[in-house]
């Protein structure tokens, strides 16, 4: 298997697009990562998203992007893994140009989700859910994360602002990033009295949907000029776990985020401690406890105290959210672990202003589909 | 890259199943698979499927069904490209194991689309079409596609009878495949009289919808004993073409098809003389025609000469819809595309019975996503 680089990177801003359709934000993001790679073509397009059938009436999205962007006639695809369906596509790409098949690929994450009434919305994040098991029950996603949240508090006594640290992180980090749909610094007191959704998940603790599309475009390592500058993706991991939280041993365990950080960590031969900014998935703030627990940057239960500890600002031991994570940057599904990798990329270039992380050569994201049931891991590394 | 070996197969009964759900029948089609292939685990699981969000309410449909299997924690992902979704799955998996990635991998191909009105099902295919540009003029696909058909027909003077070959080849077939959706004979009077759906096609010009799943597990060539007789995978190519047809310099090429097939030959180091069957994409009648021309067995204009001669039936020049097609089988769309793999595999295999193509060394198979925006070839060789 070669080596892969990401060569360019391309997004938009994340809003609500009401003015844009679903293939101009796919092709902005696409022709910004060309633009990116001093490239106007690819071998393949792989697009991770997840709800363009029941929120867009539009399916067959590889062939629709392919053509919007100029690859008319060029291989393409849809990949789907609910929320991780951004990352799921970037390890499929990867597979393409490591096995020799294609010589270069360009990934784009891609959803637009504010065009509909926000209760249609929700039922459409629910299919990320058991239809049969879980939301056929009544519960929404956010009740599933509420749940597994509460069991948290109960079960190792934090209390709810003790999570307020995550979201205050990403909302600072997010208003130095001009592609984040919120920029707006938030206190503890905020955090606090924002209205409930589904306790003890108030408006703060919740990511924010949106319309947005990011793009990696990835060639093997061995085509650059020896010497280059190049981030290549050091490890690419995904692990599945039961879809459905009731069946899992331990709902407060990721064990899919724990199965794919230990290959992901392997194959790129580091530990946690080699990890510089890790961009995880805080769709929710307990995710960002679970993930960080998961991945060995906590033991179990004591994830927040990293954000209490000012662990995860820019400056601490470990940065996440750099760009402004799930929380602020936004959360258009599908294209959240696209937005992640071009993030990471963004820091191991250096490109970051003032949340920039000093030194930064080793990066990790994570990208989460459903409440824990696909996860992918990837590290990248500046060469 | 590796050669990939299809190690074993496995199918439902295409029907209206409305006492199973999607993971039963997904479930079904893969420990068919692993028993056939002798295997009870696999290092990946990739699912073509097209509307589970929009028909089933269940998307992370790769999880899903990893669990199900009893592939808990197992790296698994959902491929979609509209009625292309189980090929372009196959070629997924395929890159997978062939990059050395994964040493083993099923790919299961589930849709279950008869447990909704029939209308919500016609606007749920329509997602294969242009939402923008075709589906909001009002257009449903079959009207797409009857467009095609009565300009061919214009074009080259062929009336609607003369397509009735392809239709009368797929159901004899299917008489004798256990797992085909309709057992039926028809005639050319039967074709001509049946009901008109969007004129010029009628019914029996139309593949039936249904419920179904069909797998394959695929392990790389060298895992097997020496001299082990084995179906291997000698080519894998997939194209796109415009999304909406009226995009097209010509509506009567089927361009993604060509191109593909072409590619697909020269991997395989074979011309179409040297084709023994073609499970090819007979969504409609006109279909046939169109693939046939596009890879190479006719002029343009001339596929449906083939019929008439009698060339596509199991005793001709190039057998088609051998196990009874998407006319005869059924056309439950994600699943349709391993469906066509399990049948070239019965046929390299010897175990079609009175259907069987004597001496069938070399066989192909072609599944179309949309009006033929995506399009994914397979050559497949028994050694």
């Amino acid at each position: 298997m070669r080596s892969v680089a990401i060569l360019g990177i391309g997004q938009t801003v994340v809003d609500e697009a009401w003015d844009r359709s679903l293939r101009e934000m796919a092709g902005e993001a696409v022709l910004n990562a060309f633009h990116d790679a001093g490239r106007e073509t690819a071998d393949g397009l792989f697009a991770g998203n997840m709800m363009s059938g029941i929120i867009n009436g539009q399916n067959n999205l590889g062939a629709l992007i392919a053509d919007w962007v100029g690859l008319r006639g060029t291989e393409a695809v849809k990949i789907e893994a609910a929320c991780g369906s951004g990352g799921a596509a970037l390890r499929s790409a990867l597979m393409a140009v490591s096995s020799g098949e294609l010589d270069s690929a360009v990934v784009v994450g891609v959803e637009k989700m504010t065009d509909r009434h926000p209760h249609e919305v929700t039922a459409a994040l629910a299919t990320a859910a058991d239809a049969d098991y879980e939301v056929d029950m009544g519960v929404s996603f956010v009740g599933i994360n509420a749940m597994i949240m509460r069991r948290y508090m109960y079960e190792y006594g934090w209390k709810h602002a003790d999570f307020a640290p995550f979201a205050i992180n990403s909302h600072a980090n997010a208003m130095h990033n001009p592609y984040a749909r919120l920029h707006q610094i938030i206190t503890t007191e905020d955090f606090e009295k924002s209205a409930m959704i589904a306790t003890p998940i108030n408006l703060l603790d919740a990511s924010p949907i949106g319309d947005g599309a990011a793009a990696v475009y990835i060639v093997p390592a061995e085509s650059l000029a020896p010497g280059t500058p190049r981030v290549v993706i050091a490890a690419s991991a995904a692990a599945t776990d039961t879809i459905g939280v009731h069946d899992r041993k331990d709902a407060l365990t990721l064990a899919a985020a724990e199965e794919s950080a230990r290959l992901a960590y392997r194959q790129a031969g580091i530990s946690p401690d080699d990890i510089d900014i890790f961009e995880l998935h805080d769709a929710f703030t307990i995710m960002c406890a679970l993930s960080l627990e998961a991945c060995g940057f906590a033991e179990c239960g004591k994830g927040v105290q990293l954000g209490l500890d000012g662990e995860i600002t820019p400056q601490g031991r470990i940065p996440i959210c750099t760009r402004g994570g799930l929380k602020a940057r936004g959360h258009p599904v599908g294209a959240t672990g696209i937005y992640q990798a071009v993030e990471v990329v963004q820091q191991l270039r250096g490109e970051c202003g003032p949340t920039q992380v000093g030194g930064a050569a080793i990066g990790m994201s994570q990208n989460i589909g459903g409440s824990g049931a696909s996860i992918i891991t990837h590290i990248f590394k500046k060469e």
